[in-house]
């Protein structure tokens, strides 16, 4: 890269990560960075794209836009129960003030829970984009994966489901104060929770991006075991049926992503949960996952949202 | 994802690539992939995004760019000298034919090298595009790095430097298939000789991405010391000059980019490199990089790409 280009990259972003990660050998500024791992460890490592217009609307403000992407791939180690380490960024920016704003919006979520910015590329193109890849530890043979609920476990929800949904509708419905933007706009990644988790013996955790329904479905399909949920467990489920109606509110808590809940399983007998999470159904023999309300099974057609549809 | 998106990633990627690492625990299909490394291995990661009319011609056949996409990004670990395992792919397609062409070109580079799609995204937005991420192992405290050149080290080069650059200017000439246009659309990451160089002792290297020149100046940089080049001592001076003029020659070895060759610096004393490479210069005291051709020094002006100059 030329100087001025280095230097941009260097005042966008380098300069403004804080974190360090001890087990950093090699960092930012060599074609590769270098890591140490300890010998009961295992790296756990996830990528994520988000693209202006898709990702997120077109007049949304770019720092938060970058902010929440950045939240967004965090949210797949908290789904490991991994300890965020390193994140590798590239940006592709329509100029240089979108770039800076980005990568402020970039290093402000990376500062907030002490993930090192270990490299990263920037490219000038016609659309605004980034890609974040990530990556953890786990203590060896504890991350919580997807084939690992079993029949009988209780299904459980750690964090808002919908709430994220509804506050992009407002936006797009020019409410942009709306009283659920903030929902939308500020990811959290349950990076202590998913921890906890992890350390309180869950195998089995997913991170809700694509709607309860459809990622419970990869649960359900990956431990082959079926998923029986009840919509007025959902802690917010009075909140929304009653500003909304009861088929707005399902609508919203089982298709609308963007929440970036826990959804997770653990054996009944499990202690300590009651206090992170909420108990929304259990895990049965049949297939599938399958949605009660008011003592009747519902039916829901395709969910979730098709890049390619 | 959507049960179709989903069949779509594993068509056009999943079910096309063929390399496993046995250090992997998890892989594609969860939140996150997870690895182990053994204790006297340390972590090299790098990432690289690749647009279309930015890093390669609208008109270039998207399966070969995205096959020197991947390329590119594993010169990276060639040039840390590290063993390449794993890589994370996030695709960005204007439909579902450019995402399966570029899924063919992906799939194609990673199996040619024994890497693993341990991860990746696909969006569909308004124009191609790819993120990829790799990761290798190297034994601890061994890697390649810009920052340890030595004054009296010797400069050397391996592989080409402006066959790229000449092709791709044919190819923007219409001379779609001008004599170095294969030199542009195959990318040879040099990971065999990366590891080697590793082996018999090299310790400083960088891949030549952005032209000798400023390749060589972040040596320089990094290792506080001077770089002095003989542009007559280079592998296709005879050809390029023969050819094109010695200046043209010039400006083509110094400052084309996008042939990944390995530049790297050794002692005098070690052996077994001129079966590997080409000796093209000495580390000096002085800073900065000079070079010389018959006798005299040389003059230029700031070179390579600037994405936001």
């Amino acid at each position: 890269m030329s100087h001025s280009e280095f230097s941009l990259i260097e005042q966008c972003f380098v300069s403004k990560a804080m974190a360090t990660q001890t087990s950093t050998v090699v960092t930012n500024g060599d074609d590769a960075s270098v890591h140490n791992l300890a010998e009961n460890e295992q790296l756990v490592v996830s990528t994520d794209t988000a693209v202006q217009g898709v990702h997120w609307p077109d007049d949304f403000p770019l720092d938060q836009a970058a902010d929440r992407a950045v939240c967004a791939a965090l949210s797949d180690l908290a789904a490991m129960g991994a300890n965020a380490c390193w994140a590798w960024v590239s940006v592709v920016a329509k100029g240089r003030d979108a770039l800076a704003v980005i990568g402020q919006g970039v290093t402000n979520a990376l500062n907030r829970y002490d993930v090192e910015l270990a490299g990263g590329d920037t490219v000038h193109a016609s659309l605004n984009s980034l890609n974040i890849t990530v990556a953890g530890i786990v203590e060896k043979n504890t991350a919580m994966q997807r084939n690992k609920a079993q029949v009988t476990d209780n299904i459980w929800i750690l964090g808002h489901s919908g709430l994220a949904s509804l506050g992009l509708e407002q936006w797009f419905q020019g409410d942009k104060d709306g009283g659920f933007v903030e929902n939308f706009a500020h990811v959290e990644p349950k990076l202590k929770q998913g921890y906890l988790l992890r350390k309180l013996g869950v195998r089995c955790c997913i991170d809700v991006s694509d709607g309860v329904l459809q990622d419970a479905g990869h649960i359900s399909k990956a431990s082959n075991i079926g998923m029986q949920l009840d919509v007025e467990k959902f802690p917010d489920w009075q909140l929304l049926c009653g500003k909304l109606g009861d088929e707005k509110a399902m609508q919203l808590m089982l298709s609308g992503g963007e929440d970036y809940a826990l959804l997770f399983t653990a054996p009944v007998n499990m202690k300590g949960l009651d206090e992170l999470a909420t108990c929304i159904g259990e895990c049965v023999e049949n297939l599938g996952v399958q949605v009660h309300y008011q003592g009747e099974e519902m039916k829901f057609k395709q969910s979730g949202y098709d890049h390619f549809g």
